[in-house]
């Protein structure tokens, strides 16, 4: 059921105010024992209460959400992915916790993530094939909505740490632009890099979440028009490379975007992808290790070997570098036009292919990071199942710095083309 | 003695690794009682300690410093000038405080802040009359400086908060470009303006630490040149009333380096200057209620009536008021031509007059609030006292972003300028 349907009828009487936390506690004692999305779930009657006390007017009232487990929760430990970290429960909420507590949700507990949100993975499985990865950081967040234990939840991305775990669980994840969702509450990374950003089933849902967390004057009423949509497709290859069913999967979208009428333009190859993939790992390195150094020095052995190895590696990054990058950031940040010229939307991969096999890794974020550094709203939209496999496949799209409230309008028109020519050719 | 002195000193071994700490905890001892600039001092014997483990190499080798009350410091609490939070110690460093531990430098403890980082005062008193504010809200930090207790120490500003009460104390105070210092660890109140910067007696030594706080490939190479300096001043009228004296520390201050031989244009009226700040105050309110609420919902009665009130204020401020302030605050920052030309400096008032007498607020910062807007770096120097109260007065300087490392050195020549001319008025 969507987010909207749910609170619409709450407010109509015609569902208990219970029913969402409910729902949610169910999914979590079916699927959580396989799932292991959760680092900590809130006590059942500390839910209900706050389901039962909620005022069925807001805009999220009585929607249960998860919290990746970077973010504070008031009452509940943040443990980053690690064992060195303390786990006394934080005293406050982070800032954006707090505007949804106010909009009526209720956070229902933290979700896995990969140590400190950066590579070395957590215990969740991928919930259509608990033998592969769920993508990382936001493990946890991706496999809980995913496996129907919470209708939306938080993440958060630096590199792909949003986007891939949507696409390896197939669910809608919604990265938005830079700068508009407050941070305050959150163990910062990348503070060039890091956005809050979350999930739901639909993007009907990730709307209403953005309704709430973004200030965006259009939020709600932005139109997508009704024109053809001018579409950049930059083919996965052109990135790096990718598994045929991740090409196939934009090819696919390609081809049902020509039929309905869309205008797609390929771009590749991707002349500056490159250079910005390295502005990329150079802002990264030198701003983690700035960041996990402060734990690395008291706790350096409980660490990963690779992120202690990353820290130790990023200390060394030069501040000529590291400037060098940040320049070429803030100029390609305000360069759509150079880079999309009068597009609507980019359609590229999401991932390089789907959820691959093993626990031990959390696939690969490259696709995803450079629109980390240019701070532009992305989107992964799941699309089908991967004959054989069956495991989720889809594509991700990118919109103009932002303009979050039209991304969402014009993900949702491009959507809505791709499922007209998935129901036409199931009706072939 | 500089900062640099006592590093060279340490390294030849003309001076014992603790003698700067053993310096800071004498003062502390003698002044601490009348000034009240820390809530939290490191037992000695830990500190005695660090200095002796102390790798004389390093840049700050053996100096300790204070940090304000909003920044964390492990194993010490944070507590953000109010009584709400919890006073259990902190597990980490923040990035900022463990960059300086790996340079050398000593934590000695934590520093007076205004209730979380805006208005309500604490209990310090300005060092040279306990009957004035300080300023805030660095308020321990500037005083801690001026008192001799720490050779340098860390404040933040969102408003006025560094270069006011540098002002009032009569130390130096460098608020750097917007998005340079790291701000994991602190308390975040408005992520579109809060900056960390520090306090010191001498230029140098702010220098000093920006050498290592700072990625600046130009820091402690940059030349500021020979020829004249191309000064704008901007009378602090052009902004808000000011008093007698401030007006006349800018005038003496304009007619000194015009007798060096740099040229002097003023910028009166200044046009943009009521826009810009009235974006800030929608950007101020309409964050700082954001990461308040957490306190506030749990807390709300122990909070400040003016704090609370920000607060409900601030939530009631609509996403376009808010986007369009942010968006004057983006096209703005970038435009140093279009409000300065080719001036190297601005130099213009760094508050309304000398420390307000009374300790039940911190004074004024609207002096500030349109360079924490524009995120350029602004610096107070202070010049001489003034005749009758004896209180500190002085200018602040504002540069262009990024380049901190040119802003030092051309603040360094601004301030030979007027020092000269002060001698040779003495001389005379």
């Amino acid at each position: 059921m969507l987010l909207q349907h749910f609170v619409d009828r709450l407010r109509l009487g015609s569902l208990p105010p219970t029913h969402a936390v409910t729902q949610s506690l169910a999914a979590i004692a079916a699927r959580e024992p396989a799932v292991r999305a959760w680092t900590h779930v809130a006590p059942q009657q500390t839910l209900l209460a706050q389901a039962q006390g909620v005022d069925p007017g807001l805009p999220l009232a009585g929607v249960p959400f998860g919290v990746k487990d970077i973010i504070d929760v008031a009452g509940m430990p943040t443990r980053c992915g690690s064992n060195v970290t303390p786990d006394a429960p934080r005293a406050y909420d982070a800032a954006c916790v707090d505007m949804l507590r106010r909009a009526g949700a209720i956070p229902l507990g933290k979700t896995v993530t990969a140590e400190f949100a950066f590579k070395a993975p957590g215990p969740t499985t991928n919930p259509h094939n608990p033998a592969h990865t769920p993508g990382g950081s936001s493990s946890g967040s991706a496999a809980a909505v995913a496996a129907g234990m919470a209708p939306f939840a938080l993440g958060t991305q630096t590199g792909g740490s949003m986007i891939r775990p949507a696409a390896y669980c197939g669910v809608v994840g919604f990265k938005p632009s830079f700068g508009l969702v407050p941070r305050d509450g959150m163990k910062l990374t990348c503070e060039s890099l890091d956005v809050i950003g979350w999930y739901g089933a639909e993007l009907e849902d990730v709307a209403c979440v953005a309704r709430v967390l973004l200030p965006d004057p259009a939020m709600g009423t932005a139109s997508a028009g009704q024109g053809p949509l001018r579409v950049v497709l930059i083919p996965g290859a052109a990135i790096a490379p990718v598994q045929p069913e991740a090409e196939q999967a934009l090819e696919q979208a390609a081809s049902a975007l020509r039929q309905a009428g869309h205008a797609v333009r390929t771009l590749a190859p991707f002349a500056q992808a490159g250079a910005l993939l390295q502005a990329h790992a150079t802002i990264m390195e030198y701003e983690l290790a700035r960041n996990i150094a402060p734990v690395a020095r008291l706790h350096g052995a409980g660490l990963s070997p690779q992120l202690e190895g990353t820290v130790r590696r990023g200390l060394g990054i030069g501040a000529r570098q590291y400037r060098e990058a940040r320049q070429l950031q803030a100029s390609m940040q305000r360069a759509w036009d150079a880079l999309a010229g009068e597009a609507d939307l980019i359609v590229t991969a999401s991932a390089g292919g789907t959820a691959p096999a093993g626990l031990g890794h959390t696939g690969d974020g490259v696709f995803n990071k450079i629109w980390s550094l240019l701070g532009w709203p992305s989107l992964h939209l799941p699309l089908a199942r991967a004959a054989g496999s069956g495991l989720p496949v889809g594509v991700q799209l990118v919109g103009r710095h932002g303009q979050d409230a039209l991304f969402l309008a014009l993900a949702a028109r491009l959507r809505d083309a791709l499922r007209a020519h998935v129901s036409d050719r199931q009706a072939a």
